[in-house]
């Protein structure tokens, strides 16, 4: 398991590589609150999402066959951005395996953007991993797992690291759980600091195996996976449970309606995109779940990676 | 006419009203550009844009009798909301004429965040304009301008003041232009601190009488008004086209598909929200009018504030 010592180290390693994203704050989320908020910005890090600060840090310390070998990813999302460009900067071959149906905008990104080799599979976890499988016994790749990774962990883990030096007197931290890669490492990096920081991970409740998992102190799954915050429909592993488990104080879930809610206030009110997923945080602290008055409160908002083309298509009418 | 004085004075009049607002920078638009690019974000500003500097600026100034007597302006758009959040803050009546075509959603924040009283006149400029005078003759109020004040320019000029005090060594300055108290502020602000520093207004082509007026060294008119900058379809008047002939290098104008892209690249790449407005300074710079290759340049991003709606239904129905 990761520790605090390995945050720091993480830390180091990343930092010429990373964006020390800026603290946002806003005079009428606390108005309306009644505690003062600080949202750690990682919509506005290198891909446009936490997930550069893990794939970086594992990538770095692979050894020099491993790198040369090169390394491979399944993932349409975030993650398939962050080991490719993460790859692009250390000079490292990636392969991304990419469902069909991703948006060609994202086939090309990765392509070109980021120079990874994209391999197109079905859409299915099962084709997703099939092909994967066949390609690392082909090529000996290494396989970076988008959570279930110590390295990446303690990489997710930096962004904790960073608010906490940019905001003195935090009595509570709010994440975004789906693997639990980025609550594993906040909590690591946030108890490390000052165990006295109450760690809360806020998941989507129509995917709340972290919070049943908790509960029941058993690793559970979920039956659906449908909610608008799509970055987080992935189940814990066996490892972010246990770090969890150990770490996290308590594990809240918030509705579609209150997810929506908390990312067009974001928008609106703060002039930030951000994704759903990356709006939960906020989502858990609006719900009203936890006793916040007057406490000092970092919101880990993880990413600001949404499809924009029907808000532009309305400009695009006008202007033809 | 106001001197770079009366702009130091505004910001020490006003600081205390109004966010610091950030600098916001893209390694891929400096890439992209050649050029080291610097975003003042008024997008960040209270009310979602520049003209809250301006509103509080003129309106602090009253005289006591004024105060008492209260302020007025018609307005659909941001001067409105600024005008009325800076005599809400400063304890002064205010009265917003607004079309009553105008969002609903608009007009109530404007009654209910802003404390204002709204009077709806019918969708046309003589309207607004009979409205207000009938409303000044009965009450006495005094008329806040959006751009053709002492005043509100000095006020505009502050967030150039700040972004020269945020970066050093700027060598070029964009501002969008419209009714011109923003590019008048911006102009005097810059010449007074560094004549040498070269600064360009940026005007949508399909409103360009400032080009045309600086171009012709007469005052110009529009024949359309029809551009997504919907916060620049205003002409100069005769005190801001004398500053903007006075301090400002050049006028360079911009398509709307220039617009766009250069809102969307803000939206897409920078995770900010921005309107068409505020992009069309970074539309100025990526349009390749202006030789930039190794500049540091200041872009002034002029407001936030757009209509949703169409977006966040995308969402709701996927809830629902």
């Amino acid at each position: 398991m990761p520790e605090y010592e390995n945050i720091l180290e993480a830390y180091n390693r990343i930092k010429n590589y990373v964006n020390k994203t800026p603290i946002m704050t806003s005079r009428t989320l606390n108005k309306k609150t009644g505690a003062e908020i600080f949202l750690k910005c990682e919509n506005f890090q290198r891909v446009g999402a936490f997930k550069m600060r893990g794939a970086i840090n594992a990538i770095s310390q692979l050894t020099e066959e491993q790198k040369n070998r090169g390394v491979i990813t399944h993932s349409s999302g975030n993650h398939a951005q962050a080991v490719a460009l993460s790859a692009k900067l250390l000079g490292i071959d990636a392969t991304i395996v990419m469902p069909e149906t991703s948006p060609k905008v994202k086939i090309q990104a990765t392509r070109e953007t980021y120079s990874a080799h994209v391999v197109l599979c079905k859409n299915s976890l099962e084709s997703r991993q099939t092909t994967t499988n066949q390609l690392i016994e082909k090529h000996n790749y290494t396989f970076i797992h988008p959570y279930d990774n110590e390295n990446v962990i303690a990489g997710a883990g930096t962004a904790a690291h960073e608010l906490l030096r940019q905001v003195n007197r935090v009595n509570m931290i709010f994440a975004p759980v789906g693997g639990g890669g980025l609550l594993s490492g906040t909590s690591i990096a946030t108890k490390g600091y000052n165990s006295e920081i109450k760690v809360f991970g806020v998941e989507p409740k129509n995917v709340d195996d972290a919070y049943r998992s908790i509960k029941t102190r058993k690793l559970q799954t979920n039956e659906s996976v449908n909610s608008i915050a799509d970055g987080l429909l992935t189940t814990l592993s066996e490892r972010t449970f246990s770090i969890i488990s150990d770490n996290v104080d308590r594990i809240i879930t918030v509705s579609e309606d209150q997810i929506l809610e908390a990312m067009r206030f974001i928008w609106e009110r703060m002039k930030i995109v951000v994704e759903p997923s990356g709006a939960c945080s906020l989502a858990g602290i609006l719900s009203n779940q936890v006793q916040i008055k007057n406490k000092r409160i970092g919101v880990i908002i993880s990413g600001g990676n949404v499809d924009l083309n029907n808000f532009f298509q309305i400009y695009e009418r006008r202007i033809s």
